[in-house]
């Protein structure tokens, strides 16, 4: 059942990155494990439909390999309304937000709001951190049942990248379980020493969580719990109408 | 050297959009032209790979797949430098603010810092407009050949969006070869009557037109020499920034 030409086209686009932007037909399928004849048709069939530029030696992806995401950035089931969302979220809060999914032990930037500068961190739209260290995917592995999140702990490569960054199985553990009962996830500094954030879930039509919105703190602000309370208000309207109009689209 | 297999896999995640969000295998097999046997196949390909998800009935696309779009965003010449100068500008401007490639006869979004919402349009990258109607279009169009401007404006599809559309072929190529004299493009309510912005080339290292940065205009102050002249400003000095480090970049 399996097309391995497929796959192995697939495998051909992902060759190609920050530090491959460019690569020869020898790079690709080294890079790719396949053999150079496998490579040149590939690379021939992305150039046929317009998805690679070459140059007479080097390859490298034209943007118009952004349909492939679109199609589902354009599908997404928060869709329009939820950029609305964010945009009132983002100026109400002059704070920058993102909706991110929990995809295996990451979660994906699927949509972002940015407002200002915080951090030299850029967060682009595809991008994916650890779950476990952001704002919008704590309160996801919080809604995982209690097996399924201590697959998660045991199984995770728990990194550190700042000072801050809680690498203990069992703290994490605490955390996300105490964000389960309150409903809201504060992440701070853990990523990146100028990054905060709150976060919560969003839910689809049968309550099911599918989602986190965070939203950006400042980090010199970060630790006044009443700034905290008035961004968590802040998020939860934002969240209550992303909800709201997921269970109204029917 | 085509190879079919993985041109109808592309063409099985393209068949995903905002009226197709789920599909079955019929669904899928007839948007793409293909036979059911071939649509299960391929389908089953990117379940495998974890790009779609089946829940007995309908399949959907999964975020792992903006994978496919993010090895060009984070490959892209620009990369995180020009964020940072977008982000410089959208918010000395409070304006949004976006790069876009021409790619046929379309400009695709490749990165956008929004700052607030100024209409109910959604700009998502991976997006795509007309070149002929954006500020970030018409100065790539500008830096065409004459040959190539006239072969664009005998062949594109100009359509009406507002009153304002420009939709004379022969004005259009009296105002792109104006602002190719001066080095800069405006359009005011040409594609949303709530969407003015100014626009600017992007080059590279040979001093070729790579890309296109527009910024935002307010429609109720678009009109004003002033608040252009600055904008002007504003967006040049972004440009100079963003052009200066990809001659650095080496």
């Amino acid at each position: 059942m399996f097309v391995d030409a497929f796959a192995r086209g697939i495998q051909v686009i992902r060759t190609f990155g920050p530090e491959r932007e460019k690569q020869t037909l020898s790079d690709v399928a080294a890079c790719a494990g396949i053999s150079r004849a496998s490579a040149r048709r590939l690379l021939h069939t992305l150039l046929h439909l317009n998805y690679v530029h070459f140059d007479g030696r080097y390859f490298s992806l034209k943007p118009t390999i952004l349909d492939l995401g679109y199609s589902y950035i354009s599908s997404m089931a928060f869709g329009e309304f939820a950029v609305e969302a964010m945009h009132d979220l983002a100026s109400r809060t002059n704070s920058s937000c993102s909706i991110g999914i929990l995809e295996g032990y990451d979660v994906l930037y699927v949509a972002r709001i940015s407002v200002r500068r915080l951090t030299a961190r850029v967060f682009p739209i595809g991008g994916r951190f650890p779950a476990h260290i952001l704002a919008m995917g704590r309160p996801q592995l919080a809604a995982l049942s209690d097996d399924a999140l201590d697959k998660y702990l045991a199984n995770a490569a728990i990194e550190r990248f700042t000072p801050y960054t809680v690498v203990d199985r069992d703290e994490l553990r605490r955390i996300i379980r105490a964000d389960r009962e309150r409903g809201w996830s504060v992440v701070k500094r853990e990523l990146d020493e100028g990054v905060c954030a709150i976060g919560m879930p969003l839910k689809n039509k049968s309550g099911r969580v599918i989602a986190g919105l965070g939203l950006g703190l400042r980090p010199d602000r970060a630790d006044d719990p009443a700034v905290i309370e008035e961004a968590r208000v802040e998020i939860a309207k934002a969240v209550e109408t992303i909800n709201g109009l997921v269970r109204l689209r029917g």
